[in-house]
């Protein structure tokens, strides 16, 4: 298996900015395009867990806007030539509230690359369920 | 690219257990031997930002106890033979609070499954981050 092959790399690249792109303009035909439409596919929102493809093609339909974001990081890495894992750091603008997006991309059989699982999250300046300072 | 073969998924499976149980005993040693052993692995915590192997054993050192939860789901889907998406819904016991853990195992040639990617959060019952409530 190989790891971090460039052209698998700038494959799922073109991927990630086209998906970026659609979701600051809520493009919902290009987001639910790129999305696996498949019942395994995940998606673990801010604050939805919704699974598999028709749950997500209903959260997408609801959303009027979503919020504007700046990239702080992007980092990708691909096993084979067939997945790829991409991760952005964002800042959402005028806020400086900082997220994260995990996105697994596979090359589907006949299909082409989708996103078969994303999890989004903003990072917790403070964790409700902690006990202790140690507690993770 | 065969998805979910039986055999990969109780693969990808096993680790996913051994991992659930190393954490909630934080057997340090264990959850270091898990995750890829590489500037790449990605470690996006509640409230932590992790680039690279050295930054998560790092975090784990510090660790005096890990906040015990209940599974709710569990999803594993595999891509071909060496790739595995796990998802995980869990219940922090006594809390109420709902969590999700996605983790991206790969079969690193000569080192066998680990842990490339992982990202955990809380569910937020609200988004501090939203101006209208359609906006996500």
């Amino acid at each position: 298996m190989q790891i971090d092959d460039p052209d698998i790399i700038a494959e799922a690249r073109a991927v990630f900015d086209r998906y970026e792109a659609a979701l600051m303009a809520n493009e919902t035909a290009t987001l639910d395009a790129i999305f696996w439409a498949d019942p395994r596919t995940v998606r673990f929102g801010i604050g939805e867990i919704l699974y598999g493809i028709e749950a997500i093609r209903a959260f997408r339909a609801s959303v009027k806007a979503y919020a504007q974001r700046t990239q702080r990081q992007v980092r990708i890495t691909t096993f084979g030539p067939d997945v790829a894992a991409t991760h952005l750091e964002y800042e959402r603008i005028g806020t400086g509230l900082v997220g994260r997006e995990t996105k697994i991309m596979a090359r589907i059989p006949g299909q082409g690359w989708r996103v078969v699982s994303a999890h989004v999250s903003l990072l917790a300046a403070d964790d409700p369920g902690r006990v202790m300072g140690e507690v993770r």
